[in-house]
């Protein structure tokens, strides 16, 4: 990930992943918004396997679930670090688009952004 | 969290959290290094804890727990993101001092740096 001058030193260094998604999978007791009623587990699953068939883990992509993100009432939600970009979806096709546009030529999907 | 000069324009918003922690508990299977065998689920309860109780929430400070990080060998480990700072830890001493000086005063653990 280029940086640019100005900088302090310490944040000059290689992120350890360039794009490190994580995915809301939290189950909340029955009634509430969230991500999990959003079939945030079989999405998270099917990115973490489209990544692994494009073969972008070895391009610093990473895929991770992750407990309550706290923004339950915008879900379902998943968030790319380290840039801290957040995104909600719908389906699969979502996360098709985000692969391809985020993480394969750096553009943010505005339509998607929460 | 206060940006510098002559970044570009789309990475100029403020981050939703601050800091972003996220402890890898994940469970491998029994004889391979992973994190939840040091007591990592545990200590993010600590550290969940820990920062309701300094009210640092409000602060923009979130602590998640994640899937496997996929830097077992050096576990257990956390990351704070946005600036991508990843942390091994022995116990709450170390999230103490963790919560202290990274992100009370925006220094960072140069011991407990992987």
């Amino acid at each position: 990930m280029k940086r640019e001058t100005g900088q302090p030193i310490s944040d000059m260094s290689e992120p350890y992943y360039k794009y490190h998604l994580f995915f809301c999978t939290n189950q909340r007791e029955p009634g509430a918004a969230c991500c999990a009623n959003h079939g945030s587990v079989r999405v998270r699953e099917y990115a973490k396997q489209k990544i692994k068939e494009l073969k972008l883990a070895g391009g610093g992509v990473r895929v991770n679930t992750a407990g309550c993100l706290d923004r339950c009432e915008l879900g379902p939600v998943l968030v790319v670090y380290p840039e801290g970009t957040w995104y909600t979806y719908v389906d699969e096709t979502d996360i098709d688009e985000i692969i391809s546009e985020h993480l394969l030529h750096g553009r943010k999907v505005e339509r998607l952004l929460i």
